[in-house]
């Protein structure tokens, strides 16, 4: 990265947190359709911003939904082309009045910027956006081609994202895709994520007699569903987290041993900290293995809703006719989740009760990820976090699943660098979100330098 | 019983029949406010024909609720006297598009009268009136001293009865009680209920982490209260039927050689009826034991409702911070509530798995209740029944608690009569309800005949 590139963030820092400032302002909360025209204002503030920098070509893509903001500019023909993602819209602020200053009027303290959508995501858009600026304004060109792509429905389901990823693969055609909507391990232990799992969610409803019962009439004799699905969850996961599906274990988890070593040495801490957020006194379920590999590679079951029968205040002596649960599966990344729903649809077959019927649905699936480390873009991207931070980042696997990821690796065919500036604490969904100052500029700085490291030749 | 008696019996069937219909007409729904005129009514009528019928003292008993009816007839110094009880309020009628007749237009057909209330319990409460009536005009008096204390709040939890029974001993005084609020073992095979369960019924809630966490980034390591209770619910109870609480099956059950001899001998009859009814293909639990058995005098646990977590459309993956279950056990007459119910707490102590927080409340418990086929009123039921029937009644348990019953016994410390003229599928409590005309007849003659036993010398 050129020495003018660095000396124009410094001197440009302010005002990227003033720009900050007034796109967090605007309340893009795309689950709620009363705040519909702020998403689109909020999607035209980075069109803006995005001609501001001098791209080609800006464009908002109109659908069903909220808008996609696309831009491009290929000025560099023997250059490769990197393709960033990110979201500028936000989760609804509930509880608001756990909130300590109005979520849409971002609050700076103690080095910290607190407002709705500061960590996830326009905070890390923000990033992006002044790195591609410091390029452009600094060198009066970028060092590679860009291609950059918004959503405004990351957080209520991304339909209209996925349907343009699908049909339109050709305008994201790109050697490798950068996201800037995760966190790092630590602010002195900067990280990138090589793997995320995948997802298979079902839903079970357990059937006995045809009406509900009386206990006192049919109660010793009579099918009881929550019964018979209690036996079910059981039987499926037992206390030691050990799952009973065939051939969950059987996929390659792709740990290289430095991952594990880092995992070994750093599993007390994470489980403290983990112990701290939960305001538990022990974790549970595979205890003999390292909290990072349970987060990020083994598959899990978990039982997300249970209903069924009388649960209001008071006493009623009823058998319920049928229970409803909602049970997903968390799944290794080389795992797919059709692969899998068989067998664990034969398990529940297997392993439900005599004298009851069982429907098993599955609701949604959704693969993981895997980019390997020795990647030359994760290569690139891991030597500019030590150039801007003095440490080499560790590589970590995420729990849940980003589904544009897995999206870009099966549709695009491309590496996804996962490359997010966030920190544990920020809090992305809850009540007082916020964004470290210092992470912002170290991000623009990161990401800027890691432009310049894909530039060949 | 004289033959004037049974000639008046004869006589006026019709009319009784008429008197049935109009008390039918009156919608005494105890649970629904809008209707508390109506349960009103139905007290009147039933205040009204008792002094038709000549009782010495007739009067309604008001205090918070619905009004008792309480009538007493002392004529017969040197003869014991028999507590009558029954109930004028009924169900509420939904689902009522399931009617084929309004449920307060009461229509005759096949020998049934379809109505609500019809055999739970003013039919049955009719057969009482009719008998006594038929002795008062056909003899002039009756053979025995008779009270009888009618309740408006059976199917709304019984409140003014209990107080009333608990603070007014002295105006219930008397030798025995009859209910007629149950049912028989068939059309040709009379029965007399001498057990009743009892019920312990709980609310167990289990905490794991102090909020909501999303199961990407926790799951796996987390604890999940759905999954625990799912855990406990298995240990506490297993497929087979058998019930893991200390001392549960201590308690003797008083079953004679003739009830078990009677009970093996229908097994099949009644496991095919149930069947059924519930429409399964097989009955779930201890199936080594005959079906009467498990119904009349087993404990039993049933998990009532489950809630947690997410149930509604669709996948959302949050494990949920806590859970609750209701929970209750049926308990063998001679084991009290307060006695099993540590042993339960206990139970679910040692059985939740590690990392949890569970409080377990008592939500209400009620006794059990036997009285031995020696005793002297229950001889004489069964005689009255012989001569009506020509067939000896059996001697059943009812898997349900008749709470009024379980009072008498604990607090007037009298033997109890249960001698109920229902039939399997009147359907109590749902929609069609009905009472067989046959069986009005029947328990007429049968309930005077009774009377008639009870007079000494």
């Amino acid at each position: 990265m050129s020495e003018a590139v660095a000396e124009y963030i410094s001197a440009n820092i302010k005002r990227h947190i003033d720009e900050l400032v007034s796109w967090l302002k605007i309340p893009s909360i795309s689950t709620l359709p009363q705040h519909a025209g702020d998403v689109r204002e909020a999607a035209l503030w980075a069109r803006s911003k995005l001609e501001d920098i001098g791209f080609d070509e800006v464009r908002l893509i109109e659908g069903q939904g909220h808008p996609l903001v696309y831009a491009s500019w290929q000025g560099q023909e023997d250059q490769p082309t990197l393709l960033i993602y990110g979201h500028y819209d936000v989760q609804p602020v509930d509880p608001l009045d756990e909130w300590r200053s109005s979520p849409f009027e971002p609050r700076l303290e103690n080095e910290y910027i607190y407002a709705r959508g500061a960590t996830d995501d326009k905070g890390q858009v923000m990033i992006v956006l002044a790195a591609l600026e410091a390029w452009m304004k600094a060198v009066g060109t970028l060092p590679i081609n860009i291609k950059v792509l918004l959503e405004g429905e990351e957080e209520a389901g991304g339909a209209s994202v996925e349907e343009y990823v699908r049909g339109h693969g050709g305008d994201l055609e790109a050697d490798a895709a950068l996201i800037c909507d995760t966190h790092m391990n630590s602010i002195t232990q900067p990280s990138i994520i090589t793997g995320l799992r995948g997802i298979l969610y079902t839903e079970i409803v357990v059937r006995g007699a045809k009406n509900d019962l009386h206990s006192g009439s049919y109660g010793g004799v009579a099918p009881n569903p929550l019964h018979a699905l209690c036996l079910l969850v059981a039987r499926l996961k037992g206390e030691d987290g050990r799952i009973h599906v065939q051939g969950v274990y059987d996929s390659p988890t792709d740990v290289s041993e430095e991952e594990m070593v880092f995992w070994k040495g750093h599993r007390q801490e994470l489980e403290e900290r983990l112990l701290a957020e939960m305001e538990v006194s022990q974790l549970v379920g595979e205890n003999d293995l390292p909290v990072q590999e349970r987060l990020g590679v083994r598959p899990t079951l978990e039982v997300h809703g249970i209903r069924g029968g009388f649960t209001g205040e008071g006493a009623k002596t009823v058998i319920a006719a049928e229970a409803l649960a909602k049970i997903s599966m968390r799944l290794p990344a080389a795992m797919a989740p059709e692969s899998i729903f068989p067998a664990f649809a034969e398990a529940v077959r297997q392993n439900i009760p005599m004298g009851y019927d069982v429907d098993i649905v599955k609701l949604h699936g959704g693969k993981g990820l895997f980019v390997s480390p020795e990647n030359e873009y994760v290569q690139a991207a891991a030597a500019a976090i030590v150039n801007t931070y003095g440490v080499r980042p560790v590589y970590m696997r995420e729990g849940g699943s980003i589904p544009i990821a897995a999206l870009f690796d099966e549709v695009l065919g491309m590496p996804v660098v996962l490359m997010g500036f966030g920190l544990p604490g920020d809090g992305p969904h809850g009540p007082n979100e916020k964004f470290s100052l210092m992470q912002l500029e170290k991000g623009i700085r990161t990401v800027a330098d890691f432009f310049g490291r894909l530039c060949r030749g």
